[in-house]
């Protein structure tokens, strides 16, 4: 049958509307999913549907920040897949079951609004943001031409021009893109580095250009040898370079040469603005030289860092940023805004669309009415691409750039805290001397029967178990998240970062008591 | 200052508020951008905000489906971006000035859930969908583990193998992921065909490996030559296999013999289920048996046409499919799902693994308390990963395969009603002979003024302007929008493609009618 109601024993009914939701639109009891639109009259029990699920959003968000509940209600994934029946079947469910499975979905999922969720780079709610992207799924669209998203192919080129401006490229000018993350923005540097080396890659492949070799400090993200592995480059051409004790990389020039001599061609330095595990800068300016001497293209991985740009009293750690060819620049992570928002910024204009252009004529076309240039699709490795834009437009709108230097610092000051309140504590350890130069803080936690150990390499057995177990304790109750992990021949340590607004000195508190609490009889 | 209120001087207000959203929570008036949550007692004010904005959804969604509105208010870029200030500066707007762009954004949208959109291969706006999109913004986390989205993560596993299923896969084994569109799913594929065929690729890059030959139709997608470019296989290396008068690729055997002895080695056979302009299938089992013959990777872009696989009646066009080693399925084009939403599903198990994973110890680690296989994310390209799959499931709940199954059988319904409406109508010749295999119905209209010209030249000269002008003209009454383009020696011609679970028969006669009334003059 093609009738609108395509199942003839539709029977499906909302009853459990809430009273607000039943109060303000009529007919709430008794809608079935064929009666919503596009359904003849489908007005009304389209918004009564949609208005209870609003409900049960609202409620949640309200429950998120409420340090009272639980950061995670955990269960293993077997509990899990057995505590619902999540399969799906030939035959459709009824609307009310629908609402318990969004109900249900939201019972098991992480908190990531919860002023004590530390877990990752991104955490947090933005209100602003979160309506935002409610309006992009509403409108439903594609980022590959002007003629299907006129107003956010217009707002992502004003946001790009404006994060170029905060770059500082003369006159705003270059290109850019938002990607779906920042593993993928840096990505696309390493492309546009190697297609302005050797263009002919495009059409001959890597056949045509010598062994290539790219540069990053060895604490970069794993994104960098996750690209040069899909591109052809080879994870062995990736040369991590030492760090020193702060974690920033000084030895490019001697492996740049040293690799060089072998045959290899060094065409892309990555360096980090923000290490993943460490939050440290490397020294940006002194590798502008470098790359300039060699004429190597200088890209920026400030997926985690580029956000300081905000911020007057942090942009100095970026100092040399605006000589980079190339900028990742992710504000999903410390300006919070809704997953997933990460921009490519480039300095050239005009080599992202002849890197990647296709000209495919069915979406392409070149005879429309309308200035083309506007159709950004083309640039890009996708062809439909998510409209991330709106969000972070929204927000900056909101907040003005004052308003995300406010939170950024907060966030900075957060951690300044919880640094100066463990580094003289009893029981903890630092890994890295010396005030962190992001948000990350990185800190062992030695309960009383390990801390007097005498024998080191018993120690360290036993140290290294303690993150792990803290970590899963502190998910049975629920009540926090912090990430830990091992580093080089560093034992399990934990690694809190701070990017989440709703953190306040009091919850930094609360970690460290509930770290002790949890550990102290480990 | 690190207070909650990051602007001293915040004099943010909600005066527009609408009478319900005003009645329903009382402070609604007066509410400022800082007293929102994480606030201290937020609840209310944000409940407010955020109902404002709901608000404005659900009028621009029953505005949507009404027929009698434009699907979309066209301005040239120039007016646009000088119809409202889009600027973004250093101080906050009000939140008043929040809803008003909000507003303003959605007044110059496409409405992509019009009845009469399309455009594209994504057209329509289903409300469980959206409702799920509203849900996944809210939940705002990110695919890479378990520990962060347990019930997402759990949820990808049980449509994978459900699809799994559909394809026809022994036990519903494989593995896959929900990848940032089609174009990113098809280069997943050809990279594990690479790394299939010569695992110290993702070591030693192309060096290390001969020159490699991919196959596909010449009209396939043109991803599939964007992933041979960044992948460093070159675009040279991709052999567009002359297709036959229905489009479908025959040749495949004899070009990799050629390709073969001129010391390429073929690895790679994308054959495409449902091309984006035609709409042709290629042979599916006449491909498979040559890429077992040859030992090549069998890899079906399914993006447009996978969703057949839900229709009993239609499902025979992807005979075969079983036998591919891999499937790019996109639910945001055939089935609705809001963008973006794409799928490929791999045969092997653990392959995915195997190419992609870096194994970062700071998101993976190995000492968890929990089943690690359920943490995914080291298998994408990706880091971070939107969450894409909760609007699929919760659409897939509400309708079950059949209700999937009877919304793409009425739109194959609708696009034979177009094409038996046309085929011998006065004015319109068709691009291809006989019924077309998916919606996809490509035809040129000939105003009066051409339709008898003998001048075979300048009737195809004038014939390649007719649907440009026709489309610009759609887009300024804003009645309708249909996409057109020229393919080979053909001058412009509409392909007319539903997917649109909104259109109707009435819809299809409107289509004609209008274009008929916009062309005449031409």
């Amino acid at each position: 049958t093609v009738s609108d109601c395509f199942h003839s024993n539709c029977t499906i009914t909302v009853s459990s509307l809430s009273n607000s939701a039943a109060q303000k639109f009529t007919g709430g009891i008794g809608s079935k999913l064929c009666d919503l639109l596009p359904a003849t009259n489908g007005d009304i029990k389209t918004m009564t549907f949609l208005q209870e699920v609003v409900n049960i959003l609202l409620a949640y968000i309200v429950e998120s920040f409420d340090r009272s509940t639980k950061v995670i209600d955990f269960h293993y994934p077997n509990e899990l897949l057995q505590s619902n029946n999540w399969e799906l079947s030939d035959e459709p469910e009824t609307l009310d079951d629908i609402l318990l499975s969004c109900r249900a979905t939201l019972k098991y999922a992480i908190k990531t609004a919860h002023p004590r969720y530390f877990n990752q780079l991104s955490t947090g709610l933005d209100m602003v943001g979160l309506a935002a992207d409610w309006l992009t799924s509403t409108a439903n669209t594609n980022m590959f031409t002007y003629e299907v998203a006129p107003v956010f192919v217009l707002l992502e080129y004003v946001t790009l021009k404006k994060m170029r401006e905060m770059i500082g490229w003369p006159e705003r000018r270059g290109d850019g893109i938002f990607s779906p993350g920042g593993a993928i923005s840096n990505m696309y540097a390493m492309l546009l580095a190697r297609f302005k080396m050797f263009p002919e890659v495009k059409e001959k492949g890597m056949s045509s250009v010598p062994r290539l070799a790219a540069f990053t400090s060895e604490h970069s993200h794993f994104s960098i040898k996750k690209g040069a592995a899909a591109l052809g480059i080879g994870t062995e051409s990736v040369i991590l370079i030492k760090a020193d004790e702060r974690y920033r990389n000084m030895q490019i020039s001697k492996e740049l040469k040293a690799i060089s001599h072998v045959g290899f061609v060094p065409f892309f330095v990555s360096a980090t603005a923000g290490t993943t595990v460490y939050g440290a800068f490397d020294p940006l300016i002194a590798i502008a030289d470098i790359c300039k001497k060699h004429g190597v293209w200088m890209h920026v991985d400030g997926a985690w860092g580029g956000s300081l740009l905000m911020s007057r009293k942090h942009r100095w750690k970026l100092n040399g940023v605006e000589r980079a060819d190339s900028v990742t620049w992710n504000p999903h992570k410390m300006m919070s805004v809704p997953l997933q928002c990460s921009a490519l910024l480039v300095k050239e204009e005009g080599l992202m669309q002849k890197c990647n252009q296709m000209q495919a004529c069915y979406l392409f076309q070149q005879d429309k009415h309308y200035d083309l240039s506007y159709d950004t699709g083309d640039k890009a490795l996708q062809c439909g691409r998510h409209v991330d834009i709106f969000k972070l437009w929204l927000m900056w709108r909101a907040k003005g750039t004052i308003g995300f230097e406010a939170q950024i610092d907060k966030c900075l000051e957060l951690s300044e805290y919880l640094y100066n309140k463990i580094k003289d504590r009893e029981g903890y350890q630092m890994v890295f001397d010396g005030k962190p130069q992001h948000t990350n803080v990185c800190f062992w936690y030695l309960p009383p029967g390990i801390r007097y150990l005498e024998d080191k390499e018993e120690k360290m057995r036993r140290l290294h178990k303690v993150a792990p177990v803290i970590k899963a304790r502190m998910m049975e109750y629920g009540t926090t998240m912090v990430s830990y992990q091992p580093q080089g021949d560093k034992v399990n340590f934990f690694r809190m970062v701070i990017s989440n607004p709703a953190a306040t000195f009091e919850d930094i508190d609360f970690l460290i008591e509930e770290i002790e609490r949890l550990g102290q009889d480990l």
